[in-house]
């Protein structure tokens, strides 16, 4: 374990740090997007709103996130699991229009884009949030949200910090793998699934 | 990040995966108990109980733990985050009689004992729940709770897996230092915090 001492394991920590149990089987996104926030702000907790919970100390919380107006009133269907890649990526640039929040469709990326833009934000502290299809990668259920931890070069691969962990813990999946399963068609958006990178 | 693929960060990985923000400002022994608990079953979900909220998936979470028998006939006093280690011990016991649960008072413990105790817990996909004083950590609040994710041998360090995420993320601290806060007064025991080991 000392290598998760080095600075390179900073970003890691802080995504593992904040991951929650998406509260109810329906919040994966909320979850995913929740982690990411509290993460980000890990040194400007100031960023963070104050809740009646932990007050005085601010958080993001799964339960305020989705009272935002900033989600219900871009969707009020989050109760099915339902936030699309444009519907999230609109979420969290009202949430914060500070950051540079940026979304990419699998069907017209491409693997190395993907790779590239990823490794990039967990080397920065930034966050990745992955919307893909469970089937692809032969898990039980359908489109999923969660955030990634890290990726290792060795095996191409990126540890997945799976939010509805009454299912399934982190794991680690190749990278290729993982792009098929956000190439895959989000049938309630029309698009494919995909990433949003924020920074 | 690719030292996390090896075997030695099964068990690290494990305990991270399942670690809450605690529900509430009171619920430190509980969210700690339940992130050791889901790691402990990671592959046996069958021991997990079914809830409402993740059925058909098994998993333990803090409501339903607080709503234990096993913790309302031990205290009813939890609200004020008051499990001390003989309480948190007994209700562990209550909750897996087939388990092998060790409760250590600090003050008739050493840090050598904690030490091996904890690696060893930690290399075999044990749990390490320790109870200890903030202050004495230099950090904000009183007697707290939170689970163990692992240990550094080149900086004799733990790092603590913070169930107050609101308060503080991840961090590694000195075994030392971890000894010396477990090893102060909790007043409503009349006796030193320590730490409990679930193999």
């Amino acid at each position: 374990m000392d290598a998760l001492q080095g600075t390179t394991a900073k970003a890691f920590l802080a995504m593992t740090s904040y991951v929650p149990t998406q509260a109810t089987q329906t919040f994966c996104s909320i979850a995913t997007s929740v982690s990411i926030l509290n993460a980000l702000t890990m040194q400007e907790v100031d960023k963070r709103p104050v809740t009646e919970t932990y007050a005085p100390y601010p958080y993001f919380t799964q339960q305020d996130f989705v009272n935002s107006p900033c989600v219900t009133n871009v969707t009020s269907d989050v109760d099915h699991c339902g936030t699309t890649l444009s519907q999230l990526n609109a979420i969290l640039k009202c949430i914060d229009p500070s950051r540079t929040i940026s979304k990419y469709h699998a069907s017209t990326a491409s693997l190395d884009e993907f790779r590239r833009k990823a490794v990039d934000a967990l080397s920065g502290l930034g966050g990745v949030a992955i919307n893909f299809d469970r089937k692809s990668l032969g898990q039980p259920g359908g489109g999923h949200w969660s955030p990634l931890g890290a990726y290792a070069a060795a095996s191409d691969a990126f540890l997945l910090l799976d939010v509805a962990k009454y299912k399934l813990p982190y794991a680690w999946v190749a990278a290729t793998d993982l792009f098929a399963a956000m190439n895959t068609m989000d049938n309630s958006a029309n698009m494919s699934r995909g990433f949003i990178i924020i920074a």
